[in-house]
């Protein structure tokens, strides 16, 4: 029987998260203040986040502590398991080994759970109360209310319209976790108010509901934010996943070529990336890494690597990353956990030292995958994981192309059960494909707040 | 860090099928031929199945072995988690234990791929081509759909039309999986024409998607039909379910009380049970099992144990079973999957024996149980599951009341994902409970044939 499952038991799972900050040869940029475009300091953030988590955020320690509370949760679906995508290989006829790493068997159906987890954790650790937090296309939101259910949480998700409309499922099963779902731009924050005014049809943005939900944060003392992805701490809490992998290729006796990853955000990402990254950095071992995003918001491929603001209205901190600007609201394509104008720093700032390359795919072509990958794999990717199979399957195609073997490695990030409207669009033929022209760039860079 | 998942290295896979027959201390009444009364062999069977599965069917030995492709196939799901549902014992502060086998990891997302995957296996060994099936809730046609992709056949599926419109993902997922999938009563079998000019209206029920199904498989040599639950072989195939859960639970140095499942044709229930009540017949370790099932759809607590037939047009062979008459059509309620006149006969033979009771359970009883499991254990179970959990939480809360503790397991069969309709239903306040009166019962059976 040839294995095509590598399965960790549950005393080897990481006992710390990673933190690639230790590792790095020159520190990403400092992060500013909105009104000042000063360094902010810890006591900045803290109206937003509990003080642990701000602690993480700014730490240069290489492994951080998981608490026992977190892993003891954890260990419901951790470790996820390792696959050997053998049918996948067979149906391509190609030379490579394609491994991927399944984040889909967490009660969420994604990788979220792993950050939401920990940041409901320390914040009831703070004596906060309630939670607020944005959502794309609900993976997040639902993994912060599974969460928010574990730990006695009040938790409220700014749900980007789009989103609402398309994927009503994800919104039920958010209130099935007992969280409340409000659309995005809503009537209930200034900021979501100022945008209906100008737009009454938007469809919102990632960076309007990020906008609506630190609105509300801020404004009661047992009220905090939570943010999903592009944070530091949230990609350390993501990093289970790649540390996990190292473990089971080992297992498998392989090391991988070639790393994989679909990028919103940059968190699933990093979760598979930054270890081997981290083994890089300090020269123990060689690895080509690949971002794969969607055309239709190309912040990494067509972006600008400045100063931003991480919300539409301006009112978060400025970081250096890779964005499409602020204001940049990215057309209703399916993989709404893409739909990010920017790119978290970190992950930029390693674009920016060479270690990681970006490249961007089409919509069609990311259906065109899942649907190989379903019919060989039987497991549905989500749309957002679609981006990372497709890139995987380029990569195994010019293996066969070139006539050479290498190994990939690649993040399948969540399952697509819930989004089988997506699927049934495809196969109507109702999809398409949304370019984004370098016109539409440079508007939409125009916007950028001018920094130092 | 208190253990809550109990998971079996690959090695540990079952490698052969536990077959009840062997352990009976009577064996189950005759299958009789539709049109004779007489019973029938293997040859009568052949236009229907290939003969590896008839074999199966009326085996008496005790262990059957795994072919090695279908354990390969199986790796990469099985062996599933075994979890001790402690934060469900504290929610509902119950001195139980409760456990429970989780089926929804696998690709389609319930335990029907144990069987497709075997079925699709021996009708490719014979040359078959094309497999047609019925499908209530979509569980099934989805396995199947999934397991026909792998083995290169095609798969034609006559969904049941009330679930076909309540829950066009399901048919989405079999779509994506390259099956096609037709809404029964259709136009395109003469039982389905029978039944709609009886009743244009009809929603269609099992029964009658089944007759659509064999009918259609019966005419060409290279097609063959499949079921997916009531037949000895299906139960069989679930056998892997119960093996590893005893092995699970020898790891947690525990031996359950009570057994809980929920049962429409059976397989899921006996695939945990069965090896259970095997140790039960051989004198080994006593256990008490319960089979529940829908209120609105009553077969081992209202129906009555004669011989049936297993489809509405009656084309099946004629079974002992516990029925409400095969021209029964039960009410629209959401666990499709339950939603079959009769019960598997191995199953029915041993609630005579006295091995098994059953009882049955409301609609809106059941939903509020996922939800109370869900928001303490992150998994949303299928509707069906929903029954066991109803009838796991029902047992933890008894011991409450007699203060003792009492060991349950159960078996969350399939997960909700794919549901996300019948929750939002519940939650808004949608969904009723469907009373089945004496009246109705007796109405019913009065369309049984009379044999012998």
């Amino acid at each position: 029987m040839e294995p095509i499952k590598y399965l960790l038991s549950e005393d080897r799972m990481p006992t710390s998260w990673y933190n690639i900050a230790a590792d790095l040869p020159t520190p990403p940029p400092a992060v500013l203040h909105p009104a000042t475009h000063q360094p902010v300091g810890p006591a900045d953030l803290a109206p937003l986040f509990p003080m642990a988590l701000i602690m993480q955020e700014v730490s240069t320690e290489r492994a951080i502590e998981i608490p026992d509370e977190v892993r003891s949760i954890y260990q419901q679906w951790r470790p996820t398991p390792l696959y050997r995508a053998r049918r996948l290989e067979r149906a391509l006829d190609t030379p490579a080994k394609i491994y991927y790493k399944y984040e889909g068997v967490s009660p969420a159906g994604s990788h979220k759970p792993n950050t939401a987890v920990p940041q409901a954790y320390y914040n009831k650790q703070e004596g906060v109360k309630r939670i607020v937090t944005e959502t794309g296309a609900g993976q997040w939101g639902s993994s912060l209310a599974f969460a928010g259910a574990l730990f006695g949480l009040e938790i409220l998700v700014y749900m980007v319209k789009v989103s609402y409309n398309q994927k009503p499922y994800r919104r039920a099963l958010m209130e099935t976790y007992g969280a409340r779902v409000v659309a995005s731009p809503s009537t209930e924050t200034a900021s979501g108010r100022a945008i209906l005014a100008a737009n009454p049809d938007s469809t919102g943005s990632l960076g309007i509901a990020i906008s609506e939900a630190v609105e509300v944060a801020v404004q009661r003392e047992d009220t905090k934010y939570a943010l999903g992805s592009v944070l530091n701490h949230v990609l350390l809490h993501q990093t289970v996943v790649g540390q996990e992998a190292l473990a089971q290729l080992e297992m498998a006796g392989d090391y991988p070529d070639i790393l994989v990853g679909c990028t919103g955000g940059g968190s699933n990402f990093a979760g598979l990336t930054f270890p081997f990254i981290g083994a890089k950095l300090r020269g123990e071992r060689d690895v080509r890494v690949v971002a794969v995003e969607p055309a239709a918001c190309p912040s990494l491929t067509k972006g600008k690597y400045t100063y931003d603001f991480g919300d539409t209205a301006g009112m978060t901190p400025l970081v250096k990353m890779h964005t499409l600007g602020h204001t940049f609201v990215p057309s209703g394509f399916h993989a709404g956990g893409l739909r990010y104008h920017g790119m978290a720093p970190m992950v930029s700032h390693l674009v920016e030292l060479g270690q990681i390359e970006a490249t961007n795919v089409q919509q069609l072509e990311t259906f065109a995958a899942g649907l190989t990958f379903a019919r060989a794999e039987g497991i549905l990717p989500a749309p957002e994981a679609n981006h990372a199979v497709a890139g995987a399957i380029n990569e195994a195609l010019r293996c066969k192309e070139e006539g050479v073997s290498r190994t990939i490695l690649f993040n399948l990030c969540g399952h697509g059960y819930l989004d089988m409207q997506a699927y049934t669009d495809y196969m109507a033929g109702k999809l398409k494909d949304f370019e984004y022209s370098s016109e539409e760039v440079a508007m939409a860079l125009a916007g950028l707040p001018s920094v130092g």
